[in-house]
């Protein structure tokens, strides 16, 4: 297996990208090789301040870097020599097995539906966030800000790839789906939302347990809570802050510390033909880590097969 | 002064609601009168357990109540001789200055639509939640649940009604009104939020700041933060239960402290005619006791008259 990490993504690249690269070789198995995409003598240097020897990776040499802030489609066309677009060709090659990047969010999102491409029947890729549970374990929360509006087709079909995920990934069994809403009861809820209770009540493709509201996301009504890009997103944010307030606050608990998104190694872009994994813009080797072991995860899962075969 | 209060409102009425009165009664000026509606004989018996004299109060004695989860429209209707009827009938007749229930929230929209009807030219009545600030102070967030859809029109509506309850009620000077987001960026949203942002940037009516976001609820960003219903009752739900998990924890903090409702009362419903509060189904004597100050502090600032002048 190759997975692929673009070292130039992330607000402290490319040190803590090879730092984080590191730190995953070291777990990783003899058979797992990880591909460097990017500046090599920038990370050449700091593998030798490492006392690493670089014969431990493969390396890509890229010239170009799509900032945080830059336009996705119109970076992705006009930096062919970027890690971020030279990943993705390495991925659609089948020269690596997963890509994964810290760095623009857009970009990657783009990036794999230009490359990759999306699978066949579905409508939409989609982000997801992890919500830890109060009980222990872990949900699923998406789509997190992918798709600001959406379909109740399409929100139909982010139960299935949650359901999935959280199935191969997290060794969930039958995940139980909950629509995020305003009551639990069928009838209440936006325009979307009523239309898509009745199409999730019918599936036969995951375990629907019915209407969720936001005071359910960190207990055990649901596995998968799947919503709007939009809403997720506002969720996503206001739980990080929360989670903030508690760190500033020096309050230690168990609970929180599981809040920390650097333990999960960024969001899978679910939908599309090749495992892809975007990271937080600004994490540290720890989430980089996790980001190369979530891809390793992703692979082994064969999730991507599960998603083909569930929308043939 | 006539502060009218359902005394068969919320899960622990009649007892919570007349301790609530109660407790008011010693707070409220002389020429403020309390008018307890509901079951006049238990009423009294609570009154004569508690050693205060009924003499403190006037009565409207009913015989019906709405439950809880009755249909809002049809208990209104079918039930003429229950509290929240009978209540929104006095206001409507001046009979009462102010109403206010902890009871049925569904039926407290229709009931002030029905009697004391929508202010000419707002489109949708709503309903606002308070959320405190960490570095003291609080935030207004609008709508939290009377309107799931709504039109970019709507909110900007929000937008006056949310700044002129902020200026009135909780003397915040020029708020800082911000459109919940799902990007600081003016071209970030969905398809509601992009239309809505235009509406806003151009408005004389407030004091726009442009878009916030989930992490944005806690800072001094924005003071009044817009949305349509589904969003906002997903958030006040989510904050909701955080502030459950610290109390579950024991983590004393006066900033969690404050994200208890019980201090701010109700929320007013914001674009009717006449000053009405709904209490938290849950609550206890000293929510009923902050719901009754919110009406006076309703009726003492004039809200209502100003948002009939700002829709003029």
């Amino acid at each position: 297996m190759r997975i692929g990490l673009d070292i130039m993504g992330g607000d402290y690249a490319p040190k803590a990208t090879v730092l984080g690269a590191i730190a995953a070789f070291k777990i990783l198995a003899p058979e797992h090789k990880l591909v460097l995409i990017g500046d090599k003598p920038a990370a050449l240097s700091i593998l030798q301040e490492n006392d690493f020897s670089a014969d431990n990776f493969d390396f890509i040499h890229t010239t170009e870097v799509i900032g945080m802030g830059e336009h996705p489609t119109k970076a992705i066309v006009q930096k062919p020599d970027s890690s971020i677009s030279v990943g993705f060709n390495l991925l659609k090659e089948g020269n690596i097995d997963a890509f994964s990047s810290a760095g623009n969010t857009g970009a990657m999102l783009v990036g794999s539906m230009f490359s990759v491409k999306t699978i066949p029947g579905v409508m939409r890729p989609c982000m997801t966030a992890i919500v830890p549970k109060l009980k222990g374990g872990l949900g699923i929360l998406l789509d997190v800000g992918a798709n600001a509006d959406c379909k109740p087709e399409v929100l139909l079909q982010f139960g299935v790839l949650g359901s999935l995920m959280a199935e191969s990934i997290y060794n969930i069994d039958n995940p139980k789906v909950g629509l995020m809403n305003i009551g639990e009861e069928e009838e209440k809820g936006n325009i979307t939302s009523l239309a898509t209770y009745p199409l999730m009540k019918a599936t036969d493709k995951f375990n629907f347990v019915g209407n969720v509201e936001g005071r359910d996301l960190f207990g055990d009504s649901a596995d998968v809570f799947v919503c709007d890009g939009f809403t997720g997103n506002v969720i996503l944010k206001l739980a990080e802050s929360f989670y903030v307030v508690t760190l500033k606050k020096g309050m230690k608990d168990e609970f929180f510390d599981r809040f920390n998104y650097e333990a999960y190694g960024g969001s899978p872009i679910l939908g599309v033909n090749a495992p892809v994994v975007v990271g937080h813009g600004i994490s540290p080797p720890e989430a980089i880590k996790n980001m190369v072991l979530l891809c390793r995860n992703m692979v082994e899962s064969k999730l991507v097969e599960k998603v083909k075969q569930a929308f043939q």
